[in-house]
């Protein structure tokens, strides 16, 4: 078969609509799902049965916060074209093959997956004790095999969830046929991006810079942010990878342009203010384009809803399809 | 409101389908759920799901098991014009509605059904350590909800269940809004029926009478059936009340012939032989319309998968309904 032939490998990735992205989940994600949609059979979902599993106090706020989440990937780049964007809530296969997997899927294989006792403990003031929590990694599986998924684009922290999927989907096959692919992780080297304390950003630290920011607040939460502690004066000399906010220059900021700050920093050439300034001219020359775009579907919500229901479309034809060869394994 | 004009509650009740029914499924349930089809709405489900969370090693046979209970039911008297015969794998939303309720359901909730812990060391050959089974009582309270089901008809053994889905839809309409109505238990005196070996009549002791047991074959399992152990000769009184052969008495024969019969034995003026025989005569008096029955529906298969479709597309019509308003309630 000639290269050019060969069917293209199918990615699946998701999003729980949570809330805005911030600049973390645009490198440690989204950049890369805008080259793949032009290399893979992209399916990106929007996961609100997921968001869900922490948020059932505030189921009310998930369809806006979906909306949110929509409006973020269109307007830095993903494509409807390209891609297929779709809300999980809305194609029920994946529900059906969550409940068909769980049947086979050991308890002891989900009550070890090394994030659930954590997440429970640091997450104690929300309940989250409850069978759909435990239940989080079946449903992941049921995601990625519903549209037979070769290839799963996570970061270090999820490749665990993406080897479970593995272990269900070769014990379903084993036990009913060969159905499903034995999905793969494509592993990203995600840079770890610093929020404005310094820790990892991440919404739920409140340390994030999200995509809908305004010029203004970005200025606001950048100026003020943590830098290499050993510069406590203008002339005392840094280390920029000590330094949080050149995490950000490294995601946002021409190689050469990086290299010269970080010569001004070791030598005590630049202060960080300065610096600062700099990075938040990177920051808008990347942001600009997106704010621009993000005006334009504003404009038009109804044309969001449009595009994720033709995703949905899309995304109900393949499940069920596949769904089908299930049922055929099944005898049912 | 007139009494006439009020609506008609709605009753929901299901059966794995894991084999042909026997004398005691009859008893226990059909006969009774013959006599609601006329009172209440009736939602009766073949629910393969169900099947699966146990048997998924022998999935392929489920279909066939499908179609027998179908048989059984129709042979008996369920009527298609008085009750929604349907299957529950044909209708989605019980696994939309399952997985939601995951979501809110309390992991200890499900850890402290009693039947829970005894069935996992019952049946330990089957591994039915998984998450699918210890989530069956959230499944089975998506197929009551998902009918906004009022009463379900269950014996003694299954009104914990019945009480963790009124917990479940509490829960449920706590958080999201009233949607669901809180099931009541339809407790039916469920006479005990005994097997062929004494114990209680169960497919998986291998004592059970099936409907679809021919003559023949129901003589063969009676006949050496064991009686009152006090009776050891002919000339020996027994207790009528202590004999398996009796509980079938008082299911299947009159209320005059009984007391003949138990008169007859209490006074050894009865050998155990000639009251199994009785029996047999009323047995086969019961069975032989229900044969009859058998015998035209097995002469059109396609008919039982017909009378099935339309059920599910009636089922699917209210399920669909109330899932508008569960997806309404969540702000999906």
């Amino acid at each position: 078969m000639n290269a050019s032939t060969a069917p293209r490998k199918t990615v699946l990735s998701g999003v729980r609509p949570t809330g805005p992205l911030h600049l973390g989940n645009y490198v440690g994600a989204l950049r890369n799902w805008i080259r793949l949609q032009d290399i893979y059979n992209c399916y990106y979902s929007i996961v609100p049965w997921h968001a869900l599993s922490s948020e059932y106090a505030n189921s009310k706020a998930i369809t806006g916060w979906t909306f949110e989440v929509a409006v973020d990937w269109l307007s830095v780049g993903l494509d409807p074209d390209k891609c297929v964007m779709f809300l999980q809530s809305e194609v029920k296969e994946h529900a059906e093959l969550h409940l068909l997997l769980s049947m086979i899927t050991p308890l002891p294989w989900l009550e070890r997956v090394p994030t659930y006792k954590e997440q429970l403990k640091e997450l104690q003031e929300k309940e989250l004790n409850t069978y759909g929590f435990l239940g989080y990694p079946v449903l992941q599986a049921a995601d990625i095999a519903v549209y037979k998924a070769d290839l799963v684009p996570v970061g270090e922290d999820q490749a665990a969830h993406v080897e479970l999927t593995r272990e269900i989907v070769r014990r379903f096959n084993r036990i009913f046929g060969p159905v499903f692919p034995e999905p793969q992780t494509l592993l990203t080297e995600v840079p770890r991006l610093a929020g404005t304390d310094g820790r990892k950003m991440s919404k739920s630290y409140g340390n994030a810079v999200y995509l809908k920011d305004s010029a203004e607040t970005i200025r606001q939460k950048i100026m003020p942010m943590v830098t290499d502690t050993r510069r406590i004066r203008r002339t005392d000399p840094g280390e920029p990878n000590d330094c949080p906010v050149f995490t950000l220059y490294k995601a946002f900021v021409p190689k050469d342009k990086q290299d010269e700050i970080a010569v001004g920093c070791r030598t005590a050439g630049i202060g960080c203010r300065d610096c600062k300034g700099v990075l938040l001219e990177h920051l808008f020359r990347f942001l600009e384009p997106v704010w621009e775009s993000r005006r334009r579907f504003e404009e038009h919500p109804e044309n969001i809803w449009e595009i994720l229901e033709a995703g949905n479309v899309k995304a109900r034809t393949k499940a069920q399809a596949v769904m089908a060869e299930v049922r055929e394994a099944l005898g049912f």
